[in-house]
């Protein structure tokens, strides 16, 4: 899934260059080829699906010049998580109704890649024959409030040493309780009390029948504008029919039109070092930091008398920073921001 | 005088294209169109030479491109101004003995053109038929460390109200006693108290004949090297020659070479809203300010909660910065800083 348009990142995320498609971490790769490589050797290449919006479909092409163009789906606007979902799977699902299925954002990191691919096993043979719908927790290791929570069924809580000395090995997998939206702080801290809540990753494993039967019974009014596009699929005329009705599909996210209200969901609780990157401070925890606790992404950066800062500016610039602590300072697209690390949340309003 | 490198400037100003040939003010023109055009009406535009490097010929010509090309000379390496002086002014003696100079720097700002048109029209007039050196003293308004000052003879010295009574005509015009270094704080402060000093503004009005004189007595080793040029001036071999020769000449200030040996120096005591730009700080003073005391210039830069910063950004530069107080940021050749203002002495340490 890479239709978004990461705007918490701005000016390093745009509109026209969102997050999935940046070297955020400045190690060469984009967050989306990140993601593909991060499924190497659990899924083949040639199994893999690229859902994005079409004003994005050159850089797709640029950056996974591995993914055929026949399987990078093209939304015509933002309808949201569901609507993508139910297309790629009820495309596949024509063609290979057998089919078992991972939904992963682009735009995510994952530091543990061997314990995620045996996360991403195990649960594919959990789906594999099972009418179920996998969502993957995460360990929460701090109240964070910029994360939804995932609540297991009581009496099934999976305790982070159990994570460990399990291996992760499906037999942590349990019933899902509750989906609960990002918490205030003092919520967040009562989860982390309570046990038995894990961060959404947004991560899910079911199968193609398994969608396509629950969006079936859950959004109809999904399913109907897919049954009207399902007789052009693999045909030349598809994309003209998506771009006709497409725009007419409901705008809802899975999380709300299925996980809230199925009753086979499940939580794999899993440790695999992930975050969604959806702050300029959880980019900052996940790059190397120098004496001063400077996070610096670009070719020649210089910083003098400064900490606590995250710098993130284009490769080329030379950059001289003297005197700042606890700033972001970005540079992309022809735009420049600096501001304090504590005022990132009013990012979204400077970029009008 | 168009040769400087423009070190305390930068990134704003770099050796590729240093302070003078930049648009500083923000106001569309650089500071040495500024000065061809302060100079409109009392010295004809076919009478206006350019001594500069080089390397900047490319850039004269297209921002001066009034200045035909045979009066752009052109350094091939930087020896100070005492040899800038005496080729201009031994090219234009040999063709036109009559001839009455005035030598500016073309990276200096005066905020009060006609003051100073007048002021020049005077000194002119001053020097014509004398044989005397005369120089501009600028009234000083504060006691600045980053000046050199000319101190007049005792018993000569002018008040700030005699300039503005006199109306600047040429009976305030008095012989020089002493040249002085930037002095310290304490120093500066004396000259304040003791009155009869000015601040050096660099600029020096005598005839041709008295600059070829002068340097001939006092720097005769200069006056040997220009010897051997001078029987190629105006010819097709001068540039040549020139590279020859010019390396040659002693690396030497008009002020150490001629102006603190002379005696037949004068200063005419001036206030015509002059600044030499040369720190950011003054850069500061002389652009509009924002009700938070910023100065901006740029074409889409947005302040928030920042106070007292002087920002300078590509005009096609989107710049948004929140949260800081007493900074400079400037953008250019693909170059960015960012230092607190009070730090700028260090910016030359920090281009390496």
């Amino acid at each position: 899934m890479a239709g978004g348009v990461g705007s918490r990142f701005w000016p390093m995320s745009t509109p026209e260059k969102p997050k999935q498609f940046i070297d955020v971490l400045g190690i060469g790769k984009s967050l989306i080829q990140l993601t593909v490589e991060r499924f190497e050797t659990v899924i083949p290449i040639e199994n893999v699906w690229i859902v994005t919006s079409e004003k994005y479909k050159n850089i797709v092409r640029e950056q996974l010049p591995c993914i055929p163009e026949s399987q990078i789906l093209l939304e015509p606007c933002m309808r949201n998580t569901a609507p993508c979902i139910e297309y790629v799977a009820r495309k596949i699902y024509a063609k290979y109704p057998e089919a078992n299925l991972v939904f992963s954002p682009a735009d995510h990191i994952v530091l543990d890649v061997n314990t995620f691919r045996n996360v991403i096993k195990n649960s594919l043979e959990f789906t594999e024959n099972r009418e179920a719908i996998l969502t993957l927790g995460m360990m929460p290791t701090r109240p964070e409030t910029g994360y939804g929570y995932i609540k297991s069924l009581q009496g099934n809580e999976t305790t982070s040493q159990q994570v460990e000395t399990q291996r992760l090995t499906s037999e942590s997998i349990h019933k899902v309780e509750a989906f609960k939206e990002k918490p205030n702080l003092e919520t967040a801290k009562s989860y982390l009390a309570e046990g038995g809540y894990y961060w959404n990753a947004g991560i899910f494993i079911w199968n193609a029948k398994m969608v396509v039967n629950t969006i079936t019974a859950l959004v109809p009014e999904l399913t109907s504008v897919f049954d009207k596009i399902e007789p052009y699929f693999y045909s030349d005329k598809e994309q003209e029919i998506i771009n006709q009705y497409f725009p007419t599909c409901p705008n809802i996210s899975i999380d709300y039109a299925v996980m809230e209200k199925s009753k086979e969901v499940y939580v794999y609780p899993a440790d695999f070092g992930w975050s969604d990157l959806g702050t300029w401070g959880s980019l900052y925890t996940h790059l190397e930091q120098d004496e001063n606790n400077n996070a610096s992404v670009g070719q020649n950066i210089n910083l003098i008398d400064c900490k606590n800062c995250v710098i993130h500016t284009p490769s080329e610039r030379k950059v001289v920073i003297q005197g700042l602590d606890n700033f972001i300072v970005a540079e992309s697209d022809n735009t420049l921001l600096i501001c304090k690390k504590e005022e990132e949340q009013h990012i979204k309003d400077w970029q009008k």
